[in-house]
């Protein structure tokens, strides 16, 4: 059985924890996969692994209904949407598919941060 | 554009990243919704939280492919049986998605620590 | 050996990291002390819950030298008030504990915010 | 005032969690400078980044007693120990820290393990 829904998470709660938790994984790979690419990666790999932190806790926040999940989710936006600036600019799969993946993340993440 | 798929990362690997996350969510769900059902729901509690910390970063290191994801694993699937056993005794809604959801991510750890 | 000086802090960001593992420890402490005292501790186990993580990861953040940290350090700020007037009202030594040792983690945040 | 005690928490267990704690600093601040120099430091990002997470989180379930501590402290040891190894090959400032802080890190979480 899948996770169907947490009783308090509307839909659109839980499309921007599913998009959160997307976002942390392509940073974890992302971040990683550049260690290993040079240090022109270097900004990538610290904003990725901001992206990581902050996504993760940005869903585990609204999953508990946490009363400061909205702080937390401006936070995540503005770092996703750094990220995906800079990861456009690489040709890696991986930073491609940051600069796909996170976009959609900031916009679920300012739509809940003002609901 | 939800995740595809991470470079690194077979079916078997999603599917416990997948579990984890399930687990993660309900697990905080749960936990918090706990605490504000009594004393007798200690232990219930507790272990969730630990579930959601574990599941979280299991998740993580298996999206970065780290050297040490099935020892975590292992741990990971320690927690998901014994906290859904707890979680089966009772009513709860949300005790109730944690005993359904748990034992499906507790064997897909325990596919992916002895893969 | 005790670890001596990160090289990009300085005494005022140290002394941060430091009142912020201080505060995630007393809250951890505190969330799970309280989840054995009944339904009225459920607001002061929320808040701990909420306190741990943030400070544990503001505290990482500034080790690193995150581009972000002291956009997290106002939230840190503003949950270790909140839950510091929570916990001052229960006479447990954990909650006791907490009120003492929050408004110096809000504090340093504070500043470390504003430099 | 600083943190005195956690209730639970005997000298052992106190400086294996401050033991955690300075090892996941100098571990965040190895995997962020390492990130600006080069290709050859991938390994030594890689390991000091799972020790910053696992040392956070032993840190945190000592300071809340979880049933589970021990289990995460043995793979905590060995990701020090391997980390340290690493790091000792390197002549950075960050990297000759963490060879000298993280053995203690190991020593102390081994014994708790056993405790």
């Amino acid at each position: 059985m899948a996770l169907d829904k947490l009783e308090h998470a509307d839909e659109q709660m839980q499309e921007c924890i599913d998009n959160c938790l997307d976002a942390a994984q392509v940073c974890e790979w992302c971040a990683d996969a550049c260690a290993g690419e040079g240090e022109e990666m270097a900004r990538c790999i610290r904003l990725c692994r901001d992206v990581a932190d902050i996504a993760s806790l940005h869903a585990r926040w609204m999953a508990r209904n946490s009363g400061y999940h909205a702080e937390l989710g401006e936070i995540c936006a503005d770092l996703c949407e750094e990220c995906a600036e800079e990861c456009e600019q690489h040709d890696h799969e991986h930073c491609q598919a940051c600069a796909e993946i996170l976009p959609e993340c900031a916009e679920s993440c300012r739509e809940m941060a003002s609901a």
